[in-house]
């Protein structure tokens, strides 16, 4: 043995002076009327302090946290949420999603919501076209939804939006225009299609101090192409979710906000122009693609 | 055993999918240049999601985070800094100082640094007043700095600062006079002595997000009465740090950012008007107090 660092030798006075200090700020919410928010913050104090006595946080270091922290805040406004994007960096958010929507037997499973849904997004029928206008490469999208027993369900609500080819949801256009999202409901056999468009890979906001954390530990901004899908039906637990595109390369280098599930990962059948569609429309002179997503909702209570 | 809750039982499958996700996180991190940085990422990442899997962090609770987190972003400006508020009030600050100022055998403890110090504090010599008519009790201090052999040590600089009766440091004057602080220098046998006031507990600010916290979980913003103290002397270990006063009630209500350390609680001898001062002044027709803080500094190595 060496002699013993800082980082590995704590002597036992020191590590006393240190858990006291722990219990005593424990101590201090022990009275809080809420006993949900006495449990949550005694945890954020355990976890907190374990924390900086792990890394033996210096106060420079300390001082870069309290800047860093204060530049999130002073960039969030109506509009920018960096606070949501420090969240979803460090897979808080995702992580979040996973502790409420627990893995339930063959159910699909969730992602992260993101902050592009609409609520108001246009009725379609099974089959039509959910661009509106949106450019991309169109993509005939096709499935079941089931129950975790196989049972079909009628009238499920799907909820779908995307971005379009150069990466951009229409909240983010300036004309205020609706596209590429829908809703629409599986028929009775619990099958439903439409046509949408192949996903492509597009970076969260990155200008401002998530993203230049996010440079500082060479990562990438960019999300992994995917389609989000929202899923109601009576009885079954709400399913917020994604299909991502295999063959992504984004879903090699990483997703930003580590939204993939291996099970998510679909594949977009490239048919070159010209190839007859499955519903007969015409999509011009261009390549399309085509794919699967089969859908199985947890009950509502599990 | 009743039916596993969600608090109790999470199935094996379920802890899979949220260990695999604190994995994916952890290794995006893997190629971050600063090794430094990416130890603290890590270990962050590690015991942010411990803390969202042990409460089973809701998506309401964790929205109510963000909004947290964002008014006490919005209230954060040039003379306000609330994250710091909010690593206080958590114990973080006093924490990193521990962290930083390890125990070393029966050195004079350290504790957290506040907001108010000024480096421009004027000189006094031994035995002078540093009220410089701020108002409270007067308060005689003294005591000798030595080093952990036992040896004193002559010309080490002190700097004490402290609140005036009504809890207010002179920083939060409007008019801009300089009182409650100064420096001054131990003398040939380590000795120090000066006249000062009776310390007295005062609130820290207490109308943004950290004190609606703080009421909400029933704390009190109120620090246990204080006076500052910094002692730099050559070969050295700098000591910021504090003593309280023996029998403020508010050590027992609990200092709201956990600075109070037993061995930093010292007796202010309250003497009834009319009793001689140790060195003749005259303070009055008014009780006056004092007190014995011997100070002894570790190795600038430790
Ligand atoms: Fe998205
Ligand atoms: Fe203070």
């Amino acid at each position: 043995m060496t002699q013993a660092t800082t980082q590995t030798g704590i002597s036992q006075a020191q590590q006393q002076v240190e858990e006291e200090l722990v219990e005593r700020v424990l101590a201090s919410f022990d009275n809080a009327p809420d006993p949900r928010l006495k449990q949550i913050m005694q945890s954020l104090t355990v976890h907190l302090h374990d924390f900086i006595r792990d890394v033996r946080l210096t106060e420079e270091e300390w001082n870069k946290a309290i800047d860093f922290l204060t530049a999130v805040g002073h960039i969030t406004d109506d509009k920018r949420q960096e606070f949501v994007l420090l969240s979803d960096t460090l897979g808080a958010s995702m992580q979040t999603i996973a502790v409420n929507n627990q893995a339930y037997a063959d159910a699909t499973e969730a992602t992260v919501f993101g902050p592009f849904f609409l609520d108001d997004a246009p009725l379609v029928n099974n089959g039509d076209d959910i661009a509106f206008g949106a450019e991309g490469q169109p993509a005939w999208v096709e499935g079941t939804v089931t129950d975790t027993d196989g049972n079909p369900v009628p009238g499920a609500r799907i909820e779908v939006w995307e971005c379009d080819e150069d990466g951009l949801y229409d909240v983010q256009y300036t004309d205020g225009r609706m596209s590429a999202r829908a809703h629409l409901f599986t028929d009775e056999q619990g099958n439903y299609r439409f046509w949408g468009l192949t996903p492509v890979p597009y970076p969260i906001p990155h200008d401002g101090p998530v993203g230049q954390m996010l440079e500082a530990v060479g990562r990438s901004p960019v999300r992994a192409a995917h389609l989000h899908f929202m899923v109601t039906a009576p009885g079954q637990r709400t399913l917020v979710t994604h299909i991502f595109v295999d063959g992504d390369p984004q879903l090699a280098i990483g997703d930003s906000v580590f939204g993939v599930k291996d099970s998510l990962i679909k594949r977009f059948e490239q048919q070159p122009a010209g190839t007859p569609t499955p519903d007969g429309r015409d999509v011009g002179e261009q390549d399309w693609a085509k794919t699967r997503f089969d859908i199985v909702l947890a009950p509502a209570q599990a």
